[in-house]
Protein backbone atom coordinates (compact mmCIF):
# COMPACT_ATOMS: atom_id res chain seq x y z
CA UNK A 1 0.00 0.00 0.00
CA UNK A 2 1.53 3.54 -0.68
CA UNK A 3 2.31 5.85 2.23
CA UNK A 4 1.16 8.79 3.28
CA UNK A 5 3.72 11.13 1.18
CA UNK A 6 2.52 9.63 -1.83
CA UNK A 7 -0.83 9.44 -0.45
CA UNK A 8 -1.32 13.12 0.41
CA UNK A 9 0.02 13.83 -3.12
CA UNK A 10 -2.12 11.91 -4.79
CA UNK A 11 -5.13 13.50 -3.00
CA UNK A 12 -3.99 16.82 -3.41
CA UNK A 13 -3.28 15.99 -7.27
CA UNK A 14 -6.97 14.75 -7.09
CA UNK A 15 -8.26 18.53 -6.81
CA UNK A 16 -6.90 20.05 -10.00
CA UNK A 17 -9.36 20.67 -12.37
CA UNK A 18 -9.78 17.83 -14.56
CA UNK A 19 -8.04 15.46 -12.69
CA UNK A 20 -9.90 12.52 -10.66
CA UNK A 21 -8.50 10.05 -8.56
CA UNK A 22 -7.53 7.69 -11.16
CA UNK A 23 -5.56 10.38 -13.37
CA UNK A 24 -4.20 11.77 -10.21
CA UNK A 25 -2.77 8.20 -9.38
CA UNK A 26 -1.49 8.08 -13.39
CA UNK A 27 0.37 11.76 -12.68
CA UNK A 28 1.52 11.08 -9.40
CA UNK A 29 3.08 7.62 -10.92
CA UNK A 30 4.83 9.83 -13.16
CA UNK A 31 5.93 12.93 -11.24
CA UNK A 32 7.71 10.09 -9.39
CA UNK A 33 9.42 8.20 -12.54
CA UNK A 34 10.18 11.66 -13.72
CA UNK A 35 11.89 13.17 -10.35
CA UNK A 36 14.83 15.04 -11.73
CA UNK A 37 12.94 16.34 -15.23
CA UNK A 38 9.63 16.84 -13.75
CA UNK A 39 8.54 16.08 -9.65
CA UNK A 40 11.58 18.73 -8.10
CA UNK A 41 11.24 21.41 -10.70
CA UNK A 42 7.52 21.51 -10.49
CA UNK A 43 7.81 21.77 -6.37
CA UNK A 44 10.07 24.49 -6.83
CA UNK A 45 7.96 26.29 -9.55
CA UNK A 46 4.80 26.15 -7.30
CA UNK A 47 6.65 27.31 -4.06
CA UNK A 48 8.37 30.03 -5.58
CA UNK A 49 4.51 31.33 -7.29
CA UNK A 50 3.37 30.77 -4.26
CA UNK A 51 5.58 33.26 -3.06
CA UNK A 52 5.83 35.94 -6.00
CA UNK A 53 2.55 35.99 -7.69
CA UNK A 54 -0.12 38.55 -6.78
CA UNK A 55 -2.69 40.49 -8.29
CA UNK A 56 -2.40 43.83 -9.82
CA UNK A 57 -3.65 46.47 -7.61
CA UNK A 58 -4.77 48.57 -10.95
CA UNK A 59 -6.42 45.78 -13.25
CA UNK A 60 -6.41 42.47 -11.66
CA UNK A 61 -4.07 40.63 -13.33
CA UNK A 62 -1.83 38.07 -12.03
CA UNK A 63 1.98 38.65 -12.25
CA UNK A 64 5.05 38.93 -9.82
CA UNK A 65 4.90 42.64 -9.38
CA UNK A 66 2.24 45.00 -8.61
CA UNK A 67 1.43 46.99 -11.17
CA UNK A 68 1.51 44.12 -13.42
CA UNK A 69 4.18 44.99 -16.52
CA UNK A 70 0.82 45.62 -18.88
CA UNK A 71 0.15 48.08 -16.35
CA UNK A 72 3.43 49.38 -16.44
CA UNK A 73 4.37 49.41 -20.52
CA UNK A 74 4.74 51.92 -22.47
CA UNK A 75 4.73 50.35 -25.31
CA UNK A 76 0.75 49.67 -25.00
CA UNK A 77 -1.95 51.99 -25.56
CA UNK A 78 -2.92 53.97 -21.46
CA UNK A 79 -6.41 55.22 -23.34
CA UNK A 80 -8.44 51.75 -23.93
CA UNK A 81 -9.11 49.05 -21.38
CA UNK A 82 -10.53 46.10 -22.55
CA UNK A 83 -12.70 44.36 -19.65
CA UNK A 84 -12.19 40.46 -19.03
CA UNK A 85 -14.35 38.13 -16.75
CA UNK A 86 -10.97 36.39 -16.12
CA UNK A 87 -7.09 36.56 -15.91
CA UNK A 88 -7.67 33.27 -18.17
CA UNK A 89 -9.63 35.92 -20.72
CA UNK A 90 -6.59 38.11 -20.66
CA UNK A 91 -4.11 35.31 -21.17
CA UNK A 92 -6.55 34.29 -24.37
CA UNK A 93 -6.73 38.00 -25.91
CA UNK A 94 -2.70 38.51 -25.26
CA UNK A 95 -2.10 35.22 -27.26
CA UNK A 96 -3.86 36.65 -30.08
CA UNK A 97 -1.14 39.70 -29.95
CA UNK A 98 -4.06 41.80 -31.75
CA UNK A 99 -4.71 44.00 -28.72
CA UNK A 100 -2.24 46.73 -27.50
CA UNK A 101 -3.94 48.59 -24.77
CA UNK A 102 -4.28 47.74 -21.37
CA UNK A 103 -7.49 45.49 -19.17
CA UNK A 104 -9.40 45.17 -16.17
CA UNK A 105 -10.16 41.97 -14.92
CA UNK A 106 -14.00 41.55 -13.28
CA UNK A 107 -12.93 38.63 -11.25
CA UNK A 108 -16.55 37.01 -12.75
CA UNK A 109 -19.89 37.98 -13.83
CA UNK A 110 -23.08 38.93 -12.14
CA UNK A 111 -24.78 36.12 -10.95
CA UNK A 112 -28.18 37.08 -8.95
CA UNK A 113 -28.91 33.19 -8.48
CA UNK A 114 -25.46 32.71 -7.43
CA UNK A 115 -25.54 35.70 -5.19
CA UNK A 116 -22.79 37.67 -6.92
CA UNK A 117 -23.44 41.21 -7.10
CA UNK A 118 -21.69 44.49 -8.29
CA UNK A 119 -20.08 44.38 -5.17
CA UNK A 120 -18.46 41.00 -5.80
CA UNK A 121 -16.89 42.17 -8.69
CA UNK A 122 -14.05 44.93 -9.54
CA UNK A 123 -16.24 47.26 -10.90
CA UNK A 124 -16.38 50.01 -9.06
CA UNK A 125 -12.43 49.72 -10.24
CA UNK A 126 -13.26 49.97 -13.06
CA UNK A 127 -15.70 53.38 -12.72
CA UNK A 128 -12.59 55.01 -10.84
CA UNK A 129 -10.25 53.96 -13.68
CA UNK A 130 -12.27 55.58 -15.79
CA UNK A 131 -13.32 58.37 -14.35
CA UNK A 132 -9.34 58.88 -13.51
CA UNK A 133 -7.26 57.40 -16.37
CA UNK A 134 -7.65 59.85 -19.70
CA UNK A 135 -9.65 56.61 -21.12
CA UNK A 136 -10.87 57.12 -24.60
CA UNK A 137 -12.47 53.88 -24.87
CA UNK A 138 -13.54 50.64 -22.35
CA UNK A 139 -14.29 47.95 -24.61
CA UNK A 140 -16.05 44.92 -22.88
CA UNK A 141 -15.10 41.40 -23.83
CA UNK A 142 -17.42 39.52 -21.46
CA UNK A 143 -18.78 36.12 -22.46
CA UNK A 144 -21.62 36.06 -24.88
CA UNK A 145 -23.87 34.30 -22.18
CA UNK A 146 -26.42 35.39 -20.28
CA UNK A 147 -24.83 36.57 -17.93
CA UNK A 148 -21.99 37.11 -19.57
CA UNK A 149 -24.50 40.02 -21.44
CA UNK A 150 -25.98 41.09 -18.41
CA UNK A 151 -22.93 41.93 -16.80
CA UNK A 152 -21.84 43.95 -19.89
CA UNK A 153 -25.02 45.92 -20.05
CA UNK A 154 -24.46 46.34 -16.34
CA UNK A 155 -21.31 48.10 -16.70
CA UNK A 156 -22.12 50.31 -20.05
CA UNK A 157 -24.65 51.78 -17.81
CA UNK A 158 -22.39 52.41 -14.89
CA UNK A 159 -19.90 53.96 -17.75
CA UNK A 160 -22.33 56.31 -19.11
CA UNK A 161 -21.42 59.10 -16.36
CA UNK A 162 -18.11 58.29 -17.60
CA UNK A 163 -18.29 60.21 -20.92
CA UNK A 164 -15.82 57.01 -22.49
CA UNK A 165 -16.83 55.00 -25.51
CA UNK A 166 -18.22 51.90 -24.73
CA UNK A 167 -17.92 48.86 -26.84
CA UNK A 168 -18.06 45.09 -26.90
CA UNK A 169 -16.55 42.33 -29.27
CA UNK A 170 -17.88 41.56 -32.51
CA UNK A 171 -20.71 38.60 -32.89
CA UNK A 172 -20.83 36.77 -36.05
CA UNK A 173 -18.70 33.06 -37.52
CA UNK A 174 -16.27 31.66 -36.18
CA UNK A 175 -12.92 31.91 -38.65
CA UNK A 176 -12.32 28.50 -40.27
CA UNK A 177 -16.10 27.41 -38.69
CA UNK A 178 -19.05 25.99 -41.43
CA UNK A 179 -22.51 27.72 -41.73
CA UNK A 180 -24.08 24.10 -41.22
CA UNK A 181 -22.70 23.65 -37.80
CA UNK A 182 -23.45 26.86 -35.94
CA UNK A 183 -26.47 27.24 -33.91
CA UNK A 184 -29.16 29.73 -34.93
CA UNK A 185 -28.30 32.42 -32.44
CA UNK A 186 -24.51 32.92 -34.36
CA UNK A 187 -26.25 32.98 -37.53
CA UNK A 188 -28.79 35.81 -36.70
CA UNK A 189 -26.11 37.67 -35.54
CA UNK A 190 -23.82 37.36 -38.27
CA UNK A 191 -26.61 38.18 -40.68
CA UNK A 192 -27.78 41.48 -38.60
CA UNK A 193 -24.28 42.73 -38.10
CA UNK A 194 -23.08 42.06 -41.82
CA UNK A 195 -21.11 44.07 -43.49
CA UNK A 196 -19.77 45.62 -47.25
CA UNK A 197 -17.29 43.85 -48.16
CA UNK B 1 1.49 38.58 -20.57
CA UNK B 2 1.73 36.20 -17.85
CA UNK B 3 5.43 36.47 -16.12
CA UNK B 4 8.08 34.05 -16.08
CA UNK B 5 7.02 32.34 -12.51
CA UNK B 6 3.50 31.53 -13.95
CA UNK B 7 4.49 30.60 -17.60
CA UNK B 8 7.04 28.29 -15.41
CA UNK B 9 4.63 26.59 -13.84
CA UNK B 10 2.12 26.19 -17.00
CA UNK B 11 4.97 24.99 -18.71
CA UNK B 12 6.16 22.03 -15.89
CA UNK B 13 2.18 21.37 -15.54
CA UNK B 14 1.29 20.86 -19.44
CA UNK B 15 3.85 17.83 -18.70
CA UNK B 16 1.63 15.63 -16.46
CA UNK B 17 -0.36 12.99 -18.26
CA UNK B 18 -3.59 14.15 -19.57
CA UNK B 19 -2.79 17.79 -19.22
CA UNK B 20 -1.98 20.44 -22.62
CA UNK B 21 -1.38 24.03 -22.95
CA UNK B 22 -5.02 24.82 -22.53
CA UNK B 23 -5.75 22.19 -19.46
CA UNK B 24 -2.32 23.65 -18.21
CA UNK B 25 -3.52 26.98 -17.99
CA UNK B 26 -6.54 26.44 -16.04
CA UNK B 27 -4.86 23.97 -13.68
CA UNK B 28 -2.05 26.95 -12.84
CA UNK B 29 -5.00 29.71 -12.18
CA UNK B 30 -6.90 27.52 -10.11
CA UNK B 31 -3.39 26.41 -8.14
CA UNK B 32 -2.86 30.28 -7.81
CA UNK B 33 -6.56 31.25 -6.83
CA UNK B 34 -6.57 28.53 -4.34
CA UNK B 35 -2.68 29.62 -2.97
CA UNK B 36 -3.19 28.34 0.77
CA UNK B 37 -5.71 25.45 0.07
CA UNK B 38 -3.30 23.67 -2.39
CA UNK B 39 -1.00 25.44 -4.35
CA UNK B 40 1.24 25.95 -1.05
CA UNK B 41 0.30 22.34 0.66
CA UNK B 42 1.11 20.66 -2.93
CA UNK B 43 4.55 22.34 -3.26
CA UNK B 44 5.23 20.61 0.10
CA UNK B 45 3.91 17.33 -0.82
CA UNK B 46 6.20 17.28 -3.59
CA UNK B 47 9.23 18.60 -2.58
CA UNK B 48 8.23 15.89 0.37
CA UNK B 49 7.64 13.17 -1.76
CA UNK B 50 10.81 13.94 -4.17
CA UNK B 51 13.07 13.76 -1.12
CA UNK B 52 11.18 10.60 0.65
CA UNK B 53 10.19 8.12 -2.30
CA UNK B 54 12.44 5.22 -3.11
CA UNK B 55 11.82 1.91 -4.73
CA UNK B 56 11.95 -0.90 -2.75
CA UNK B 57 15.08 -3.27 -3.25
CA UNK B 58 12.98 -6.25 -3.06
CA UNK B 59 9.84 -5.78 -4.72
CA UNK B 60 10.18 -2.50 -6.99
CA UNK B 61 7.46 -1.06 -5.02
CA UNK B 62 7.45 2.91 -4.51
CA UNK B 63 7.40 3.72 -0.93
CA UNK B 64 9.47 5.86 1.57
CA UNK B 65 11.14 3.19 3.57
CA UNK B 66 13.41 0.38 1.96
CA UNK B 67 12.09 -2.61 1.89
CA UNK B 68 8.85 -1.29 1.22
CA UNK B 69 5.48 -1.56 3.84
CA UNK B 70 4.39 -4.43 2.22
CA UNK B 71 7.57 -6.76 2.02
CA UNK B 72 7.92 -6.19 5.82
CA UNK B 73 4.27 -6.66 6.60
CA UNK B 74 4.22 -9.66 9.21
CA UNK B 75 0.12 -9.73 8.57
CA UNK B 76 1.21 -11.12 4.74
CA UNK B 77 1.48 -14.23 3.44
CA UNK B 78 5.24 -14.73 2.28
CA UNK B 79 4.96 -17.53 0.46
CA UNK B 80 2.73 -16.02 -2.24
CA UNK B 81 4.42 -13.16 -5.03
CA UNK B 82 1.70 -11.47 -7.38
CA UNK B 83 3.49 -10.09 -10.12
CA UNK B 84 2.66 -7.01 -11.83
CA UNK B 85 3.76 -4.88 -14.46
CA UNK B 86 3.92 -1.33 -12.92
CA UNK B 87 3.05 0.66 -9.46
CA UNK B 88 0.05 1.19 -10.45
CA UNK B 89 -1.45 -2.56 -11.40
CA UNK B 90 -0.12 -2.63 -7.24
CA UNK B 91 -2.54 -0.12 -6.34
CA UNK B 92 -4.87 -1.57 -8.39
CA UNK B 93 -4.98 -4.86 -6.59
CA UNK B 94 -4.13 -3.07 -3.17
CA UNK B 95 -8.05 -1.44 -3.19
CA UNK B 96 -9.35 -4.66 -3.79
CA UNK B 97 -8.31 -5.86 -0.88
CA UNK B 98 -8.66 -9.34 -1.94
CA UNK B 99 -5.15 -10.11 -2.07
CA UNK B 100 -2.43 -10.57 1.23
CA UNK B 101 0.97 -12.12 -0.03
CA UNK B 102 3.74 -10.09 -1.33
CA UNK B 103 4.07 -8.07 -5.05
CA UNK B 104 7.02 -8.16 -7.94
CA UNK B 105 7.23 -5.16 -9.77
CA UNK B 106 8.82 -5.71 -13.50
CA UNK B 107 8.54 -2.39 -14.36
CA UNK B 108 7.15 -3.04 -17.73
CA UNK B 109 6.44 -5.88 -20.36
CA UNK B 110 8.18 -7.46 -22.73
CA UNK B 111 8.20 -5.54 -26.01
CA UNK B 112 10.88 -6.93 -28.71
CA UNK B 113 9.48 -3.95 -31.08
CA UNK B 114 10.18 -1.70 -28.83
CA UNK B 115 13.95 -2.95 -27.88
CA UNK B 116 12.44 -3.88 -24.50
CA UNK B 117 13.97 -7.39 -23.42
CA UNK B 118 14.38 -9.64 -20.09
CA UNK B 119 17.60 -7.51 -19.00
CA UNK B 120 15.55 -4.49 -18.98
CA UNK B 121 13.15 -5.83 -16.50
CA UNK B 122 13.15 -7.47 -12.97
CA UNK B 123 12.89 -10.26 -14.03
CA UNK B 124 15.98 -12.17 -12.42
CA UNK B 125 15.37 -10.52 -9.54
CA UNK B 126 11.97 -12.53 -9.31
CA UNK B 127 13.76 -15.83 -9.92
CA UNK B 128 16.22 -14.85 -7.44
CA UNK B 129 13.38 -14.47 -5.28
CA UNK B 130 11.82 -17.45 -6.00
CA UNK B 131 14.98 -19.78 -5.63
CA UNK B 132 15.80 -17.80 -2.24
CA UNK B 133 12.58 -17.25 -0.63
CA UNK B 134 10.29 -19.76 0.69
CA UNK B 135 7.80 -19.23 -2.12
CA UNK B 136 5.45 -21.57 -3.15
CA UNK B 137 3.11 -19.56 -5.26
CA UNK B 138 3.71 -16.40 -8.37
CA UNK B 139 0.61 -15.49 -9.70
CA UNK B 140 0.92 -13.71 -12.85
CA UNK B 141 -1.11 -10.59 -13.04
CA UNK B 142 0.30 -9.59 -16.36
CA UNK B 143 -1.89 -7.33 -18.64
CA UNK B 144 -4.26 -9.36 -21.14
CA UNK B 145 -2.50 -8.13 -24.06
CA UNK B 146 -0.13 -9.87 -26.24
CA UNK B 147 3.08 -8.44 -24.69
CA UNK B 148 1.73 -9.53 -21.31
CA UNK B 149 1.00 -12.29 -22.43
CA UNK B 150 4.27 -12.94 -23.68
CA UNK B 151 5.99 -11.67 -20.57
CA UNK B 152 3.80 -14.22 -18.17
CA UNK B 153 4.88 -17.15 -20.98
CA UNK B 154 8.49 -15.84 -20.91
CA UNK B 155 8.38 -16.09 -16.65
CA UNK B 156 6.56 -19.17 -16.74
CA UNK B 157 9.51 -20.83 -18.66
CA UNK B 158 12.42 -19.23 -16.56
CA UNK B 159 10.37 -19.99 -13.54
CA UNK B 160 9.92 -24.20 -14.34
CA UNK B 161 13.03 -24.28 -12.94
CA UNK B 162 12.41 -23.07 -9.30
CA UNK B 163 9.81 -25.87 -8.35
CA UNK B 164 7.13 -23.02 -7.70
CA UNK B 165 3.67 -23.49 -8.56
CA UNK B 166 2.93 -20.48 -11.47
CA UNK B 167 -1.10 -19.22 -11.73
CA UNK B 168 -2.30 -16.79 -13.60
CA UNK B 169 -5.43 -14.23 -13.23
CA UNK B 170 -8.53 -16.06 -14.26
CA UNK B 171 -10.42 -14.63 -17.82
CA UNK B 172 -13.96 -13.79 -18.19
CA UNK B 173 -16.95 -11.89 -17.71
CA UNK B 174 -16.16 -8.89 -16.58
CA UNK B 175 -18.68 -8.27 -13.06
CA UNK B 176 -21.79 -6.12 -13.84
CA UNK B 177 -20.76 -6.95 -17.57
CA UNK B 178 -23.25 -7.30 -20.01
CA UNK B 179 -22.46 -10.59 -22.61
CA UNK B 180 -24.19 -8.47 -25.62
CA UNK B 181 -21.34 -5.74 -24.99
CA UNK B 182 -18.36 -8.36 -24.16
CA UNK B 183 -15.73 -8.69 -27.53
CA UNK B 184 -15.22 -12.35 -28.67
CA UNK B 185 -12.53 -13.10 -27.46
CA UNK B 186 -13.44 -12.71 -23.72
CA UNK B 187 -16.76 -14.45 -24.50
CA UNK B 188 -14.95 -17.53 -25.63
CA UNK B 189 -12.13 -17.15 -22.95
CA UNK B 190 -15.15 -17.20 -20.16
CA UNK B 191 -17.16 -20.70 -22.34
CA UNK B 192 -13.75 -22.26 -22.18
CA UNK B 193 -13.03 -21.86 -18.27
CA UNK B 194 -16.50 -22.15 -17.42
CA UNK B 195 -16.86 -24.00 -13.77
CA UNK B 196 -19.61 -25.97 -12.30
CA UNK B 197 -21.61 -23.64 -10.40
Amino acid sequence: MATSDIDLLIHLMSKLPGFGPRSARRATLHLIKNREQLLKPLAAAMASASQSVQQCGTCGNLDTVDPCIICTDGQRDPTIICVVEEVADLWALERTAAFKGRYHILGGVLSPLDGIGPEDLSISGLISRAGREAISEVILATSATVDGKTTAHYITDRLAECGVTVTALAHGIPVGGELDYLDDGTLSAALKERRQS
